[in-house]
């Protein structure tokens, strides 16, 4: 297998000693980006995107020629495996994702059954395989997914919540219901990363997007535990090389230490967090990843510098940083501002290592 | 002055000795009760209600005629001091309240000044008043408002938001003309806080609602410190009573240390957070109130006992603790349940007294 040419962000998931400080964003192949748009509209929608292995490698690789990022990420949804269960995703203009047959019925969720990911999630496997060849190793390609909970959320709610009063609902009235439709998603989860693994993804990162919404004892035992089951089912080696797994809970930051115990590489931090305090509290367990608010992308070049300083300087000396954003990068980022952002990562980085 | 009946949540507060645990839930006097509907009805709509100190008062004591709860909760709304200030508060149908008139330019921040409490916000004094007598010493009266940032959020934003861009760019590009609308908000409060004791308020709270929404840094610099000049300027004494003050900032758990730092005697807790964590990361500088996932009360009694006494547990024997809700109660609620709560909190937490 060839080498790497920028193995930065590898590296400083496993904590070792790194030039500079590595950086992508979340969200960084999307609609803030000119070229992404015309893509999508080619595609029709951002569905037909996703599931278009042409397209979904040329949004993918757009960022990167933009911008010197040091890792890519698969272009794709975190609903693909309930949309290959059955459910029917599909995105109403301004309302965000929706499901055709979200669960509502007890038979409905002791029939689901866990996605063949080379046959209804072929799409994205062959995207996956197609990006790899695309970026000709030049930086690592991330695959991801999102967690049981979260799909969970948009299953059993049918689109987005501000309250999961449906999915609450059935937490406190009828768990073992929830933990039979967690405990599929937990393996339809392992089988989509491992056959991401497989295809080329270097590194995989889980979106536990809404386990902020939980409550201490409930994040434990209807977030983390799925997490912890994937986690131990996940290829850690490929092809010679390490593939290292990031958990994200976004609002996760009172549970850094129970996240660090999953055996992950490193914690996708939100920005509501002091990243040098997180890193007190995991010790050398695991890398972190984060934290910058999306929103100082509103602002401007030295206001962002300035803001990256202080995140660098926090999380001091040593490896074990991958510097992203909190959150998506907004679609009303101006793309200058995203380059500052990059720019002032790599320069203000040195010398900490 | 006449002796409180139950006086119970105000010794809570202050750390001394109770027979069992009080309780009162964020917004018990709310669409989830059939009377306050009929009431709201009769005023026409959210804001005449909140403006009219007879229904207000009427409004306040239905909760109270329905459950066996320790406190009673002035009834109004987090945003009547920037309606005062002459932004043109209104509520359309579904979205939440919006502002006419939000905070769009130099000149419009500039102007902003204090308003009088006894004469733009007189009918919220009234209702104070009104309420005191009309509870007649069964239970204390709590009193509240907005906090500086939550309060700027709404008046730069225009009305709720996701992201909140606008003031977040103003936080970033322009943190001077942010500073000045948080200072003229402080001491606002602090002005409006103090009426409403000198009016019979035994208890004051102020609501952070999105706090939760900053960095590490920004809340400390952009919430914290105005609602340190808050509590530093705050009555804490009156008619013979101390006043206990209560902070609440919704996803504020990883900053418990510093908002026990600004000398509040109780901090309120969200759902995230376990309580007997946070007792001990605060020690005995404050008392805590909460913190049920108020989803909880989508399910049953035989549930809502259940979690009612693991939160019992949590927090352990002592003094110190005022049961609540994390969040506001939801409309949906079955009122049945709520009283399922009152009661389980008031019998389950005996022993631990």
């Amino acid at each position: 297998m060839k080498k790497l040419k920028n193995d930065t962000f590898l590296r400083a998931l496993l904590r070792q000693p790194t030039e500079y400080t590595p950086v992508w964003m979340m969200r960084q192949a999307g609609r803030y980006l000119p070229e992404y748009n015309k893509t999508r509209a080619r595609a029709g929608d951002f569905l037909s995107l996703c599931k278009n292995p042409d397209l979904a490698t040329e949004v993918t690789l757009q960022p990167l020629a933009r911008f010197p990022l040091d890792a890519a990420i698969l272009f794709s949804d975190i609903l693909t495996i309930p949309d290959a269960m059955g459910l029917g995703l599909y995105f109403s203009q301004g309302e965000g994702p929706k499901f055709e047959r979200p669960l509502r019925n007890e038979w409905e969720i002791r029939d689901l059954s866990v996605p063949d990911p080379d046959n209804h999630l072929r799409y994205v496997i062959d995207a996956v395989t197609q990006i790899r060849k695309a970026l000709d190793n030049s930086v690592p390609l991330i695959g991801f997914s999102g967690s049981p909970w979260t799909l969970a959320c948009y299953m059993v709610e049918g689109g987005s919540s501000s309250d999961f009063s449906l999915v609450k609902t059935m937490l406190y009235n009828r768990p073992e219901l929830l933990h039979r439709i967690l405990d599929v998603n937990a393996r339809a989860v392992t089988a989509y990363l491992n056959a991401q693994i497989q295809a080329g993804a270097q590194a995989v990162m889980i979106f536990d997007s809404w386990g902020g919404a939980l409550s201490h004892a409930a994040y434990h035992e209807f977030s983390l535990a799925y997490m912890q089951q994937i986690v131990d089912g996940l290829i850690r080696e490929h092809d010679g090389a390490k593939v290292p797994c990031i958990v994200f809970t976004k609002g996760g930051g009172l549970w850094l230490e129970s996240i660090a115990g999953l055996g992950c590489d490193a914690i996708g931090l939100d920005w509501t967090i002091d990243i040098g305090e997180a890193r007190r509290r995991v010790g050398d367990k695991v890398a972190l990843q984060g934290n910058l608010d999306p929103a100082v992308l509103f602002s401007n070049p030295e206001a962002i510098r300035a803001e990256t300083a202080k995140i660098l300087a926090s999380y001091g000396k040593g490896s074990g940083h991958v510097f992203n954003l909190g959150h998506g990068i907004s679609q009303f980022t101006d793309p200058e501002n995203a380059a500052a952002l990059i720019d002032a990562v790599h320069e203000l980085s040195k010398p900490y290592h």
